[in-house]
């Protein structure tokens, strides 16, 4: 019951900071019967890399407390300077190092995989057509093995896409895997703690995830899975990010001095942002498109000047992987080198295509919204089924992952054997047969002068595939049965391959998917289009891909920096446009899916209509934990010991009337920072302020996620405990306050857009205490919501939510 | 003397909502005192445009009073539905009216410009000279009159580029004339107002903006002005998402029902980001480009639906756009149709290029940000100057446009004959000589089998001369004096012209501008580079474009869409990079100078550092008028008379204690309804809330900008003064408050994420008043707040502040 432990951790988790009674006492079971009793397929399954840690919030409010304040003041000219320079040198360095692992990892691809096929060719020419499935299935069955132990062992976060997990960072979500290395190795325990020198193991956390990504994408990519690499390298940019902005590991001597400035959230969410958008500009040598995908897609907040930042970045990859490629155009790279800056290149000086042409673009956009989203419906229920597997142990992935490799092989290999050898045209651009690891017309079993297409798609490396099917001037190279057999290979595949324990995107997947769906449209509408049927494949790419993923314009700029085919823009928008439209009234995006199954609370943009009916009085809930300015030592260890939460209002005498006036809000952070220095008074007296002696702002800097101290490792004597403590000094003196007859959806507005982990409620009238509660993350979940008021879960509200998709919501 | 009132009227404006008592007695004085104190820069001279209306601040805040409550309570599912409708198809017709102006304007203006230059070059080819420069020069001449007169007449703030305001507005600033049409006609006073049945202009006021936005850009463009078509459209997109936004004009009977949904500040704001989106994409035939322009330059707020929104109103424009062109093609559009999609078409597939070329690419985009920031500089002191011609009236104005318009004559048609002529190359490929418009082998005075190559360039269309600068293969075609004499006559025609008054785009001014800077430095470089001179060309204007504009990745994708040329994406990159760096050390981006100089109060993103030291008690200002929750009509009628608050705190007596609590905040243009409808009680007891009985939500909608009713036009009786008004069920019960002791830096957040026009300063420990003072936008403005901590002004802060440029600033 591996998961279900980890299950009850993520629900401990989302009720960090909330204070409600019950959780305080048996907080595992009422919020697990709370949640199940609404939401029964988001919370029952908690999909692999959620069953790790547990889940915190990320803190972008400013805690202005007298040392923020202090810091301020004294903060130089020369400081300012630094902290700018060092910013732009951190951009600088993620884009230089996203953009040599992307470079290393196409590279390596390219040569492993083109080295294997090649091999394979040469045994097919010999007739030997059992070896050459052997030469084929086995390094494909080795790499995945090696893939998938190495994904299960050293970092199981690392397996599937990773852009859920980034988008959940940078959401505010901060479930300590994700990103930051941390606690990986407690899986271990599974069968491999007795093998493994543990402390070894965690000294180098700092690297574990970063190699398992980069090692496991190129093998898993390579062993011909239907797998794409621009997921992993999205969480590679993220994770190059966040570990050059939290300057290392402290524990282990690895703290960079110099990156001392950025010891904050808000700090490390934009170079996370950065790093994300590097990602993609590395796999797809797109920099806009990556730059835009990260704008879109990933990031919860923007704003211009991280624009430019997050532009400088992509720029560096763009014009480093320029550079390589020079480089590697004269034979250096060995396989590697076709397809230049341009992945994909379909550029013709003459796409033309007229108003007659639009309505069979539009009914491509439809059937691939429909396509798109019941890829993602599936994807969905496959990922349910795999994680009944996945969370018997490592064995079962790992085998789960073997069959998946195995099944592949003998369908590639396998299956180009149904379609029938044609004869080569004579007026072929290019050598036909081909013998070797790419070209449009493959020999494969076939006499020579005569070459079999659905080889020519099947029995080759994704990319090759995505280039042959976009290629122009090549209408009457395939047959029907060839496309048809090759889309719902690559659609089953793709459902099936998402799932095994190793790093695996879903970009390619969808593009070979939507292409070879776009070319087999293309054919049955025959001449009766101007479009030549490359064109076609392109326009079902886009469609396909907004089904599934439904982006816009970072989708539109990815495809046109792919392809390279400006004329044919006016024509994707609308393609994407639709496909998204019509997907959206089925499902949601994949990675939502995905970050849902998952667990993540991902706080919405949007306002559902039924919290403009709630007030936040209605959903925050009492009583609540406060302290006061001088407190008691023991009972702030109590509180930290019984409670899970992660601030705490603090509270004063009024001079002037009977009700305590509010001074502001302490984090469990600066509290154990406070124990951990034993800042303790004798009295219950302030004396003379000599807070500033003991501490400094860099005290109170947060650490790199999941590295803070914790409140069992401080040891305190019987007296100390009888002291007491000024908090004045530590606490924020101006959080954010809502008043309580706020509506939820007003609230959740400044929430979101300040991005806050605690949002303090007052009382309209105050009798008694000054804050009513404290709302976190947890109170805007619709699940939280809904479990509280049942009566709205059945109401209109909740009808007509169903029946909006995400999209189409009003706000 | 009638630019100082209207700079009077700046300043009074600046305070709207401010409650400090000078401003109450003498606002006018005080505050031009304050301002002119600190930043004599800015603030002694009120541009063209701004000279007409007062400032008032968009709200973006929900008032959550009972009859927003009550709507939302009763508001079915078929109002939600047919919300959400009405939201796309608004867009939908956005795009298609945007569209079809953006294809009139480019089909109007190559033609006129097209036959002005077929009939002067047919003058030429007879060697009648003199006949020539006339037919070239009056038509310019009739061109820029008509364009000034309408303009300077019709609507003065259709003068100028429009992205400012527009800017402006989307950053919560409303100045009626901006975007609403309103009031124009005020200044026809000066020498008009006798021949003008002022009534029926007034009446059709609601298309005088448009209209003149277009018949003035394209007399404008179509005179041989260096004046850009790309700034008016983002103005004219702006104005038919506003129009359509508010449901046309109460007044006049021309209200559309079916759009009475968007009565709100939230739902116009989203229709305007897509309608300059729309803009752009209409001028340079560039979706991707539009939609990343409003969101990198124009949008202050920006979320995901609303990329999508955006998004799916430029691919209506593109798909028009293509329809259109497609029809153009069989000739039936007159002289309009070469380009096709892409206006500057360089594709090459070659586009080879090498480590060894980055330092003079660095080189050129370090030279194009001081030309750039040089730029900025000139056109900012130019329009000052103008600014002393411009306030002397109409006439005055007319004839500095139309001495410009002579200026541009001589030299266009003059500078030619300096150059000498040139043989034909033999391997021309295109005609050499061509006599018509276009071509780059232009005949001129030239001897048959000769040609100009400085009439080439100069003695044409600014969008001829960009083709015949970016075309590749021509590398031997210019002469180095010719090219330098261009450059020289761009920039100073570009600077001296942008000022009149008629709609003058600066986008096309600085590409030409920046291309022939480009391709000299080429011609300069020689056979050292790889790069063929027109791709230095298309390098030059982007440095140019990025030391003036200060964008990246939207200048980067429109000169992607403008040019098509993929390969060189790295190499653009690099180039905008730099030269925004560069030009960043100097000065600030032109739209923002025009900005700062036409006196809006724009709210940055940015927080100054000395924002960190100051608190909001520090900077609002006391005593405050506040109304009771009961409150005698007398009262309510004598503050809404003697200040011009638009919002007003409510209080209510506490039962628990003696100093009153805070119920809401209530908006003066909902006291006014309140007055208009006599919703009195005859005493100060509240009884039975008859309130919904009297009012629907739809009395509380925000009408049109400028249409709101006013004080002055309520008349009340003796009796009725001495009544009683409940104003629970109007106020807003839950406003956002911040704590006295927040810094402004932490307030500043707030105010701008959530786009707020109004935030209560509540005590930290309540004696007395239960509110503070109210921020509202002129409270962060950095001059307000020197002019308020005058030592500030000369400390360290205000020291790193002149010497960081505003991208460099590290928040």
């Amino acid at each position: 019951m591996a998961t279900a432990a980890a299950f009850e951790n993520l629900n401990t988790a989302g009720v960090e900071g909330a204070q409600d009674p019950e959780s305080l006492t048996e907080p595992l079971l009422s919020h697990q019967r709370s949640r199940s009793s609404i939401s029964n397929s988001t919370s029952q399954v908690a999909l692999v890399g959620a069953d790790v840690c547990p889940i915190e919030s990320l803190d972008y409010e400013i805690a202005e407390n007298d040392f923020f304040k202090e810091d301020w003041r004294t903060r130089g000219r020369n400081q300012m300077i630094q902290y700018i320079f060092m910013k732009w040198s951190l951009c600088f360095l993620i884009g230089l190092i996203v953009g040599l692992i992307g470079f290393l990892n196409n590279l390596a691809v390219e040569n492993i995989a083109g080295t294997k096929f090649v091999v394979t060719s040469n045994m097919m020419l010999a007739n030997k057509f059992g070896m050459a499935f052997l030469s084929f299935s086995i390094p494909n069955l080795v790499l995945t093995l090696f893939a998938s132990i190495v994904t299960a062992t050293v970092a199981p976060v690392a397996a599937g896409s990773g852009i859920p997990e980034v988008k959940a960072y940078l959401n505010g979500v901060d479930a300590p895997g994700i990103l930051s290395f941390r606690t990986l190795v407690i899986k271990l325990s599974e069968g491999l703690r007795e093998y493994v020198n543990l402390d070894r193991v965690v000294g180098f956390k700092i690297t574990q995830l970063l190699l398992t990504l980069i090692i496991g994408s190129i093998s898993a990519v390579s062993s011909s899975l239907l797998v794409g690499k621009a997921g992993p390298m999205v969480h590679t940019g993220a994770c190059v990010a966040s570990l050059l902005g939290q300057g290392g590991s402290k524990k282990y001597g690895l703290t960079w001095k110099w990156l001392r400035f950025f010891k904050n959230d808000r700090d490390r969410r934009d170079f996370v942002t950065c790093g994300s958008a590097a990602g993609i500009a590395a796999a797809f040598r797109a920099p806009v498109g990556g730059l835009l995908f990260a704008i879109e897609e990933m990031a919860s907040w923007w704003r211009s000047a991280l624009l430019w930042r997050a532009f400088f970045t992509t720029a560096i990859v763009a014009i480093l992987l320029r550079a390589f490629i020079d480089i590697c155009k004269s034979g250096k790279c060995g396989l590697f080198g076709t397809g230049g800056l341009i992945m994909y290149d379909v550029y013709s000086a003459d796409a033309s295509y007229h108003l007659a042409d639009v309505p069979l673009v539009l009914l491509l956009g439809v059937v691939g919204g429909i396509l798109g989203s019941l890829y993602n419906f599936l994807l969905d229920k496959v990922l349910r089924i795999y994680n009944f597997i996945n969370e018997k142990g490592i064995a079962p992935k790992i085998f789960l992952a073997c069959t998946i490799s195995i099944l592949t092989s003998c369908l590639l290999f396998g299956l180009p054997w149904l379609a029938s050898c044609r004869p080569c045209p004579s007026d072929a651009s290019e050598a036909c047969p081909t013998i070797g690891r790419s070209g449009n017309y493959k020999k494969f079993q076939c006499a020579p002068g005569y070459y079999n297409d659905l080889a020519s798609l099947i029995f080759n490396t994704n990319d090759d595939a995505i280039r042959n099917l976009f290629s122009k001037d090549t209408d009457k190279e395939f047959q029907h049965s060839s496309m048809l057999i090759f889309f719902v290979t690559c659609f089953s595949l793709s459902v099936l391959s998402y799932g095994i324990v190793a790093p695996a995107g879903l970009f390619v997947p969808a593009i070979v998917t939507g292409a070879s769906y776009g070319r087999f449209v293309g054919m049955l509408v025959g001449s009766h289009s101007n479009l030549n049927h490359g064109l076609y494949a392109v326009l079902g790419a886009a469609s396909f891909l907004g089904g599934s993923m439904r982006m816009t314009v970072s989708l539109c700029v990815i495809i046109l920096e792919l392809t390279n085919n400006l004329l044919l823009l006016p024509m994707i928008m609308l393609v994407l446009l639709i496909s998204k439209t019509v997907a959206d009234a089925f499902n949601g995006n994949i990675y939502d899916l995905i970050m849902k199954a998952k667990g993540f609370p991902y706080l919405e943009t949007h306002v559902e209509p039924y919290m403009r009916q709630l007030t936040v009085g209605d959903v925050v809930t009492a009583p609540l934990q406060l302290f006061h300015g001088i407190e008691k030592v023991g009972n702030v260890v109590h509180v930290l010991r019984t409670t899970r939460h992660n601030g705490f209002p603090v509270i004063d005498e009024n001079p002037l009337s009977e009700t305590p006036v509010l001074y502001g809000l302490i984090l469990r952070a600066h509290l154990i920072t406070l124990l951990k220095k034993k800042a303790f008074l004798p009295t219950p007296n302030p004396t003379v302020n000599d807070a500033f002696s003991q501490f400094s702002a860099v005290d109170f800097a947060k650490r790199g996620s999941g590295n803070g101290d914790k409140i069992e490792d401080i040891k305190l004597s019987e007296e100390e405990m009888e002291m007491y403590v000024d908090l004045h000094p530590f606490a924020n003196a101006s959080p954010y306050t809502v008043v309580e007859t706020m509506s939820l959806a007003k609230a959740l507005i400044l929430f979101r857009e300040v991005g806050l982990r605690h949002l303090l409620v007052i009382p309209k009238i105050s009798n008694g205490s000054p804050v009513m509660g404290i709302l976190t993350r947890h109170d805007f979940m619709p699940e939280h919501i809904l479990a509280l008021n049942p009566l709205l879960a059945r109401s209109r509200w909740k009808r007509l939510r169903i029946r909006f998709p995400p999209s189409l919501k009003p706000f």
